[in-house]
């Protein structure tokens, strides 16, 4: 009898053309499919809750397949990250779903974080790959009183890339919020801006943080992020932040 | 004339076999003086306050050497920086310094610390070279109480590698110190381990590392860290915890 099993993964992305299959690269998902292959014998497809680009890391991404092979739930988990040696990627928990758990339809919340180090002007070498290196300093209350204005059900048009395929450009965001994290072990300002909703467009939370990234510079105005908002012209909109900031978080269902 | 430079440097570790420059294998030091060598045409040796092991991290080592050459701090800064982009070395500053300044010998105090993730079971990924991964869930009461042994002035033969070169075994360590850090964006517990003191023996912070994981995983009780230290004895002494969760954090002149 087959069974649906959820998994929650984490990875980072560095090295990774992104989730999604692509010929001549490797992905995060095929990584996994070979993984789960070679420990029960059967072709599987898995699918993500929400695809990442490439660099863009994972904490907490949600996926399923189906087995036909019976397993307990510890051992899916340790024989996938078993094959997972030689890869960033870990499998944390596999549970049993039943059949009609979809990661992507049946998910009613996606958390994401985008994190800049500021104030360092040295290159990031710890964290080159984990962090947007910003030299300058950036004003967070600045940064604080932009992202309020995302914040609600809106046409997120300006903050879509243009390759972005959802029917519809309205999204209702529960959450956009600016912190400061204090890393007790390296230099720099770690400033992160923290993302919810039930699902997102392509590049929203990157296009979100380039955004507020300028009202930290001080070159836009907190308020100019309602005006590029009701513009609903991607054009308005502040540039795509680099991939390696981004982390998925959470999904919840 | 000849003007010494004092420069603060961060690296991640991992690709490189240590500080001190061997035959064969890249080290951080060969890096910093071919990078010194092809902005300034000197050959330099440069100095550091403190050699590390293959694998161990550093944001905030100090090094020095001299240059003919006269140029602002900045320039000195920027152009190693821009001769280590291949390298995961960074120069965070470069300050002009008095010809008898001696980042080793003029230290009075340097910082460690030693990061353990523990509570989670799959292998960490995103942080796979930067942390100390244990499984099972730590004791933070007990690791700390065991900690307190170890501060003072002791023989610490018990947890000097038999390869240390340093003439007597006795020092002096201010503060060892357990802490539990948050990590907002990766699951599991981080416990830190801070360790200052004005001078250490070979492998002095690794070595009370493996000796408190005992602690906190309960194979120890926190006074046994006091029965192994008067033994004067490095078999008494607990296992050497590996390089990577190791980050050399400041020194004080």
């Amino acid at each position: 009898m087959t069974q649906r099993w959820k998994i929650t993964v984490e990875y980072d992305g560095t090295p990774y053309a992104g989730w999604q299959m692509q010929k001549g690269v490797m992905t995060v998902q095929q990584a996994l499919e070979e993984a789960i292959g070679k420990f029960s014998g059967e072709q599987v497809r898995v699918s993500a809750s929400g695809r990442t680009d490439a660099g863009v890391h994972a904490v907490g991404q949600v996926a399923h397949f189906d087995l036909e092979r019976e397993s307990e739930p510890k051992n899916v988990r340790d024989a996938i990250n078993a094959h997972l040696r030689e890869h960033k990627i870990a499998v944390l928990a596999a549970e049993p779903a039943p059949p009609e758990f979809h990661s992507r339809f049946s998910a009613i919340n996606r958390l994401y974080c985008y994190r800049i180090t500021c104030g360092r002007y040295a290159p990031l070498r710890i964290d080159e790959h984990r962090s947007w290196h910003i030299k300058r300093d950036l004003d967070l209350a600045a940064m604080q009183a932009g992202a309020k204005h995302l914040v609600g059900t809106h046409d997120f048009t300006s903050f879509r890339a243009s390759e972005c395929q959802a029917k519809s450009p309205v999204r209702t965001v529960e959450r956009v919020e600016v912190t400061e994290h204090e890393d007790t072990l390296r230099p720099g300002r770690q400033i992160e801006l923290w993302v919810e909703a039930r699902s997102f467009l392509h590049h929203q939370v990157r296009n979100f943080a380039g955004t507020l990234k300028l009202v930290g510079e001080g070159k836009w105005r907190p308020e100019d992020v309602k005006t590029a908002l009701d513009a609903r012209d991607r054009a308005e909109g502040g540039p795509t932040a680099p991939p390696h900031g981004l982390y998925f978080i959470r999904v919840d269902y």
